[in-house]
């Protein structure tokens, strides 16, 4: 059984995470590795089905671990049968969020204890961590702002928290990149795509290819 | 903030633990109770979305581990929407199932680790119990040839699942009850309804009343 080499992509909406991700695939196939790219929930149908119940615009009641409990529930079925089974087989795979979206935004945003969120993760997750994760820094408001010129995304219960909060899940991400230098690389998402695809791209190829 | 009593009913389907609790109501309101009955997800919008997931018949390759995640999430709901402020309240609460269903359902049943059930459980609840649990017990086969005998309710998922892992949710009740004494009382659902409805009436009065 060959081991895939499994990267994650983290940061707040707007940072550009997604087209990075999509620039990165034809990059990283010239490295000779099938890439496959996927997202929480990523398409696996029970995944789907709980992430529709946390975004549902009606659900206004939903108490933050009830938020929480729901995430790592729907982290555990997609990493059950679209994260293994694709490492399984050998595969590059890039993930857009995964346990830290969890630590930053239900933990620093939202006030959850963080080392219950740590157990959680490690629950949902038998313990298997990306072998390197990016983290696409960039100025909240900027961020926003990004979001806000987007036409092609429907606005959802999360987009409308407070600037407050997105500035302690940015604190979440900062604590994160320190806390785990040895698998988290920030990038400087404020520059424009070129380079911040070549700044991912390169801390890639450093950690994993040279 | 008067504090109310809070009563769970534990068992297996085909025990007669809805029957019963209906009929529990006006003999616990000749006490002078507010009594009300409720059960997980209970009504409550956002536990009723999060149970769909779970029972739905196509959701086949849902993993263990989300499974359990997602009665936890529905349980969190639950208490805070609907037990905790019916407590505070004052009243008198019945809720059919609560965390005896997933020790004895997903870590007897399924084989997950008990203690991290436990842990979940904890977290989800804040750590509060009930103050007092009936175990219904039944012979498996006799719980089983009951649900079949009862047209007014669907098969469900769960249902179609084997002999033996009723066999091991109703050893895990058993375990729960010795590890637990003060906490849960074993009322023998064999008999007809009329002697189970006195015997859970019994340990109530005896234990909350006397």
């Amino acid at each position: 059984m060959t081991q895939g080499i499994f990267i994650t992509l983290e940061g707040p909406d707007g940072a550009g995470k997604t087209t990075v991700l999509q620039e990165l695939v034809p990059r990283l196939e010239a490295l000779g590795k099938q890439v496959i790219t996927t997202r929480e929930p990523g398409g696996v149908a029970i995944a789907e089905e709980i992430r529709s119940v946390i975004l549902n615009p009606q659900n206004t009641a939903m108490d933050d671990k009830t938020e929480l409990l729901l995430y790592i529930a729907a982290r555990r079925q997609h990493l059950k049968e679209r994260i293994i089974p694709a490492l399984e087989d050998g595969a590059l795979l890039l993930v857009d969020r995964f346990i830290d979206s969890s630590v930053a935004y239900q933990g620093f945003g939202r006030g959850l204890d963080i080392e219950a969120i740590d157990w959680l993760n490690q629950y949902a997750t038998d313990g298997r961590k990306p072998d390197l994760t990016l983290y696409f820094d960039i100025d909240v408001e900027e961020g926003l702002a990004r979001i806000a010129r987007n036409k092609h995304r429907d606005v959802d219960r999360l987009d409308m928290e407070t600037l407050d909060l997105h500035e302690r899940v940015r604190k979440g991400y900062l604590t994160i990149v320190d806390k785990e230098a040895e698998r988290v690389v920030k990038i400087d998402a404020s520059e424009n795509v070129e380079k911040v695809v070549e700044a991912a791209y390169t801390a890639i190829y450093d950690r994993l290819f040279r």
